[in-house]
């Protein structure tokens, strides 16, 4: 019989994740002559998975509610799983970039936006539209590395979060101020941003990923801000919009033939792999959108 | 020759300023017959003067820029200075409280309102349009008289923040959640409605004044929500907003005249006790809008 690799909820962290604590990769076998299958089901072979950071909120005590649900322990961790582009640039955190950008950010041409994360899964996708759409583009990642692609998606400017000073490269980079903060972290880096916010600008609160394995709360001191520059802040989740999925992967596929989009991924090769993979994810190891090839 | 007398602004204060270090009443003479006058110039005698929170952020060191330019050392600080009614409810605070409950709040009929610093010259006015537009409507304030008066102003419910546990009381009175949230206050009771928020609410981010004299920022553990709540929060100034002063006024003579909305003024007599009387304000002393009456 064919064996079936699953990645197993073990516990509720508190912290990060640790693989065999929390997560486990189980290997089972599946009796594929005698599944139980309803008529209308299909039994499918996957090819890739997708990591993503939201993940980390499903690994949850089941009582506290949000927008998708919790995870239960023991059972097999869920995700996205079609081919490679549709899990990344044509699919979740394209379509993510997409949304958040048009319908929180409202990007006019001439407008300057920055963006935390931004050589990431729907980091790397906002700044490429933010280019076509005429702003100037500036972008915070956590290595040198990550740097150089920015450099070479053509944003205006990036710096490295974890060397450089944030206030004091923002000053620099952005002397007219920042219109649209497209947030993927929270914390100390939004609270700088409000400083560096023009009046009437926008923050599309995507994530905050530097809270999710962090329970210090990072202490804000800009929040008056809000206030005194009459900011917009306003969350949203992704899948809410699908009803114009189709309308994004059009516009989308439009730029790739272009060549105005170019997507790094970050592939990962083997289930086996995918614990240690999801926390590279939660710790900023990861390169681009993180895909586990599976066969 | 007549006397004049000016509250002059004497050195920027750090927490709550200090009346004799920071602020302090001068008397001083005008010659009201050479008094210089350029051409259309009008000397006016001044009957009412505006106490509003907004000038403790005048006190500022002028080098920070906002939306109001910061008070002069050795200058009188200045105020809005028309009849009691409009430097109230007709006025700058009733305006305040109908351009962000209705641009901001986009209150629908049915819906939970939760205001902070409720029975305030801003706050008294948005729970009474929101009973109009048939809201559910609960109020906070800092002394069980101010919770009398909301329950005057059928309130359908209202609780002292002081003495009360602010995350039971909502638990309590907003059993279905909160929509939309004007806030008065910032700090802590922000941080505690976040988590009473529905999906898709509106925070107006109308003040904090528990932030204004205090230099010891909250530490916030709910700003998660934003994204997986999908909240907006939005600040304005109404300054912004004064070509829709006209029909604000119309609206509101016409619910005055319906007997649709009441007023509570905190009438404090003479100049010389305007100092006190704005300490009293920042410190929720108060207890509606506060107006000086000069002569
Ligand atoms: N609202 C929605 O519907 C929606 C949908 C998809 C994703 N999201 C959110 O969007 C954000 C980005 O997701 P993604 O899929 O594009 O992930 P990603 O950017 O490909 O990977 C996560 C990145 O976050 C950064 N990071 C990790 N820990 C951090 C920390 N402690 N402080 C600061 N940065 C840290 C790292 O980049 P650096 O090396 O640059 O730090 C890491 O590479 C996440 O917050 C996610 O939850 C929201
Ligand atoms: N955005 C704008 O354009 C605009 C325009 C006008 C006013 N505002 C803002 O609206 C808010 C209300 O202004 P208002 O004129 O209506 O003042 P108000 O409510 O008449 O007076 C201020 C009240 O704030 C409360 N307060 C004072 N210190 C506090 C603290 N440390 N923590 C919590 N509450 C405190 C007190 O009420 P309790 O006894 O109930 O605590 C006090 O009576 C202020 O934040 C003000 O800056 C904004």
């Amino acid at each position: 019989m064919p064996s079936n690799n699953g990645i197993i909820f073990k516990a509720i962290p508190d912290g990060y994740p640790v693989i065999g604590e929390h997560i486990e990769l189980v290997t089972r076998e599946i009796d594929i002559e005698n599944f139980p299958l309803a008529d209308g089901d299909i039994l499918v072979k996957n090819q890739y998975l997708s990591l993503d950071p939201y993940m980390r909120g499903r690994m949850r005590n089941p009582q506290i509610k949000s927008y998708v649900k919790s995870y239960e322990i023991g059972k097999a961790l869920e995700g996205h799983v079609p081919k490679s582009y549709f899990i990344g640039l044509l699919g979740m955190p394209g379509f993510t970039a997409y949304i958040g950008l048009n319908k929180i950010g409202k990007p006019k041409e001439g407008e300057t936006i920055f963006i935390s994360a931004a050589s990431g899964a729907v980091g790397q996708v906002v700044g490429q539209i933010a280019k076509i759409k005429g702003l100037r583009v500036i972008g915070s990642a956590g290595s040198d590395s990550k740097i150089k692609y920015l450099d070479e998606l053509n944003f205006d400017g990036a710096f490295n979060y974890k060397t450089r000073n944030i206030d004091e490269e923002l000053t620099k980079l952005c002397p007219n101020g920042i219109d649209i903060y497209f947030d993927n972290v929270g914390g100390e880096t939004l609270d700088i941003v409000l400083s560096h916010l023009n009046d009437n600008a926008r923050v599309v609160a995507c994530g905050m990923i530097s809270r999710y394995n962090d329970n210090n709360p990072h202490v804000f001191k800009n929040l008056m801000y809000i206030v005194t520059k009459r900011i917009l802040i306003q969350g949203f989740i992704v899948l809410d919009h699908y009803q114009e999925v189709d309308s994004f992967q059009k516009e989308m596929r439009e730029w790739l033939k272009q060549d105005k989009i170019k997507y790094k991924e970050d592939i990962v090769e083997g289930i086996q792999n995918a614990p240690e993979a999801f926390l590279n994810l939660l710790t900023g190891k990861n390169f681009g959108k993180v895909i586990v090839k599976i066969c």
